[in-house]
């Protein structure tokens, strides 16, 4: 198992459009093969910045979401709200 | 219920130390009041860049844990291996 962590820093204003975005998109990354779990939050002391939480069964079951039609979808709603390029990185509990 | 996202840069080398560190002082935090789960992680890309999930009951519950003679104590086990200053901020789920 690995954890996703994406950090997201969306336009100051459009925190609510990213959510309903998001709520829109979210099917497409939960229903992808190997995908364990989705949380997305929201930050308290920085409400435009958002952290996504995934946890998939491998680094390959991301990659082919990744490579995958439904991303490209996925990116077409979350993307627009975007401030800065998106922060990926993955994680394995200690 | 709030969700504490903190980044830890440790000295590279420092990787083994740091998480033998983190096994010690983990009690002092999980044992907290108002403190629901406890999740360390370790970077794939980044094998010095940990990720620290904590739930708490409140914000309240997390500013008493800092208050408390405990978070001394854990400070004083994890802050040695520390690269750089901790990154510390909540979120909550959308």
């Amino acid at each position: 198992m690995v954890l996703e962590v994406a950090l997201f820093d969306v336009r100051p204003g459009a925190e609510q459009a990213f959510a309903q975005a998001y709520a829109q998109a979210r099917p497409l990354l939960a229903q992808s093969e190997g995908c364990r779990s989705v949380r997305m939050t929201q930050g308290v002391e920085t409400p435009t910045r958002f952290v996504l939480l995934v946890e998939w069964d491998s680094l390959d079951a991301h990659e082919l979401f990744r490579a995958s039609p439904r991303f490209g979808e996925w990116r077409a709603l979350v993307a627009p709200h975007f401030a800065t390029p998106p922060l990926v990185e993955h994680y394995q509990d200690l």
